[in-house]
């Protein structure tokens, strides 16, 4: 599919499911109400299915997507660029956070290749998909031209597909690459209108100085391109990354779709901007899976509409913290359909 | 084991095996500390454990002690009391929220009538453990008799020390039994100073009339029996529940045993607090699962000093917040074992 044909596919969701969800929550054998989020994010499931009560949403694929930056040139991380590479293959080996949460959690960790700077090792997991060597220095020139972003969300898109065709009923956006927060809190100041300084954050975790001068860095590239909401495909190119227009495209994809996407972290909420921007419809898919640590982070999900699942001070990305959100999707699916009313069960009501 | 015997058996957490999680965290190859208060919980479990990785705290039982309570008569609930008899058929059939979320996350529910009032009908699931049918009203006599309440602790100690031996390495407990949270604000209350006001909430949704008169209720029976936190068994069985007192001593067997145990909401805290005043050290044993929209939740919680794994509104009880967040439990206890450090997958360091 074609970014546009895409677009044109995207639907909003089924009100009508997500008020038959929100009916039958009042009849389950429980006090009404008495499930919290858990129940705005069943009543969810059933806009995004169409159905209530909805499926449930497994098995799911974490969809990681590494790729290089050429802003680390300005010295935004105090980490060695290489440490891509050397992820991604951790990532194939199961040693990675990541690895090691999405199998036990019933996620199958996908590894794809959009746009390391260095040689990848060969593994039979690995996707090579790869769009170009990492972007270009944002604060000198746009991360990476029209064209590539569009191949990049594109790619993103036949992701979406191919998870689906092969099964997968929710997907958990993953990313990996040495100063991919820089360029999220570019695409969030950018689409949100934001003060840099009050969305770029540590990262890895870095110092006053460094994190000053990431602030500096994410401000003289805005400053240099003026990216525009109106254009979201120009903002993604100017100042975002490889892996955030495949995660652009595979929220569309999924939007299309009728899937239900869970969101990590800063490179997933500010991904999601872009996709918001370009159909305000692909949100119905979305849920927070947490809120990261990252300051942009809060400020995207609140942009989007979206209340976190999980708030654990966690700031690792690799999808990690969709990882750990999604079995409570997956229960919220699961009261809606396995839940007694009280008709059913003979339970007397208030 | 009696109770005297198990608060002689209980040990802190092995403060070595926590340093050395803590430690081995700064070579697993993610940013230190980027996994927030996961890794506070996989430090805990190596605490419990006394190893380091711990163990996985795999399979688990989800404990629902059901009662009654003497207090339902100042009518403090829009609900009828037989709620509980129909609410404890519903748990054994599967209908219940936690009937059907526990199985998913690999929790075996077991349903316990500690002290229900009615007749309960026959299952095979059922344990038949009533200390009494119910308890007194608070607000003219004790809730029950102190022999009753040690006996209650002591069938908590015993089913800790049943599900450990089924191979049960993870204990949450639940409840079920309208009015109980009355009495839990009552324990909040009286083991924290906090006054009735600030401690007691909505339950399972009373209107703000329902609810000055439930705070009333509270007053009234702390002002009669005026239970000191140096007589923590006085206390529960002067305002308590038979849940509380069996939770307590769930809790107790579990600390005995060093096996982790996953609160859930104001009826598992509060009776934390009893555990707590009892033995401080089993405190070292216990996980917040989440914080319930219950205001004593959160006045319970920091009392014992823990960070709730999840907030998300929920106000349910039956162990259901214990279950969802149990999933983390075993995630953070997972990274610690399964993650790889920085010299085994040969990624370099910042």
């Amino acid at each position: 599919m074609t970014l546009a044909e895409t677009l044109a596919a995207i639907r909003p969701a089924d009100t009508s499911a997500a008020v038959r969800a929100a009916e039958r929550h009042v009849r389950l054998t429980k006090p009404p109400g008495s499930l919290g989020v858990l129940e705005e994010v069943s009543v969810r499931l059933a806009g995004i299915a169409g159905e209530c009560p909805p499926p449930l949403p497994e098995p799911a694929a974490v969809v990681v997507f590494a790729a290089d930056h050429g802003v680390y040139a300005q010295g935004v991380t105090p980490w060695p660029q290489e440490v891509t590479v050397q992820m991604v293959a951790n990532l194939l080996a199961g040693g990675a956070v990541v690895s090691a949460l999405a199998p036990a959690a019933g996620v199958s960790p996908v590894i794809v290749d959009v746009g390391v700077a260095g040689e990848v090792a060969d593994h039979p997991g690995l996707l090579r998909r790869r769009i170009r060597s990492g972007t270009a220095d944002m604060t000198v020139e746009p991360a990476m031209r029209r064209d590539e972003a569009i191949a990049a969300i594109e790619l993103g898109i036949a992701l979406a597909h191919e998870q689906v065709a092969a099964g997968r009923r929710c997907l958990l956006p993953g990313d990996m690459g040495i100063a991919n927060t820089t360029a999220s809190a570019a695409l969030i100041a950018a689409l949100t209108g934001a003060a840099a300084a009050g969305v770029t954050g540590r990262g890895t975790g870095i110092d006053d100085a460094m994190l000053a001068h990431k602030v500096a860095v994410v401000e003289r590239a805005l400053a240099l391109h003026t990216p525009s909401v109106s254009d979201p495909v120009g903002v993604v190119a100017a100042v975002g990354g490889l892996e955030h227009a495949a995660t652009v495209g595979l929220i569309l994809g999924a939007a299309e779709l009728r899937v239900p996407v869970v969101l990590d972290g800063v490179i997933s909420v500010s991904s999601a901007l872009v996709a918001a921007a370009l159909a305000p419809a692909s949100v119905d898919v979305l849920i927070a899976g947490h809120r990261s640590a990252e300051p942009g982070s809060a400020t995207a999900l609140s942009a989007l509409g979206l209340t976190p699942l999980l708030d654990l001070g966690m700031r690792l990305g690799e999808g990690s913290g969709g990882v750990l959100a999604y079995p409570l999707v997956v229960a919220a699916a699961r009261v809606l359909r396995e839940v007694a009313t009280f008709d059913d069960a003979g339970v007397s009501e208030a």
